[in-house]
């Protein structure tokens, strides 16, 4: 289980990745594998979620890292960039970097 | 505290605005009113986290709400669009909603 808090001293990487419908599925089985077998045994991963759209042409990944070093680090890492390069040729992604300020919820 | 599972009965709504760097800062203050003042007392309301980027050009916004349908009347109720009228004079926003496939953390 994933925790959102403004107390978890983590990052947070909104990558959301947009692909043909009949891609979706695939996309998603690619992203968990790149997660489950290289993400998450790098230094400073926390977590991934990866969320598949209603309307099928979307893949979200929600990851924390414990800093942006180390993100930038599996950005460089060769075991990650083997995995995202057949995730490029089907899906066009937009991440970006951000902390949380406050997270809400009903009591 | 908020959670995030494959487990969790949820739709998850990932909208992401972009916003003059001047104005990240009123925006953010903007959403978690929102959020406080309206969304929270809405029904099938289950959380809602907003997020600063490092960028400063983005705002994002990772809510859950119990079901589809609760997010749609959200969308038509009006004290819920008086907060976002005044929001919509600054900010572009980028609204999917999803579910969760698979999280994963360290152990």
């Amino acid at each position: 289980m994933t925790t959102i808090s403004k107390d978890n001293k983590v990052v947070t990487l909104i990558n959301v990745f947009t692909v043909e419908p009949e891609n979706q599925q695939r996309l998603v089985e690619m992203l968990v594998e790149a997660t489950e077998k290289t993400m998450k045994n790098l230094p400073g991963f926390v977590s991934a979620t990866i969320h598949r759209s209603a309307d099928g042409v979307r893949v979200a990944n929600y990851a924390q890292w414990r800093r942006c070093e180390d993100f930038e680090a599996m950005l460089k890492n060769p075991e990650a960039t083997a995995h995202m390069k057949p995730i490029m040729e089907i899906a066009k992604f937009d991440a970006h970097l951000y902390e949380v300020v406050e997270s809400m919820s009903v009591s």
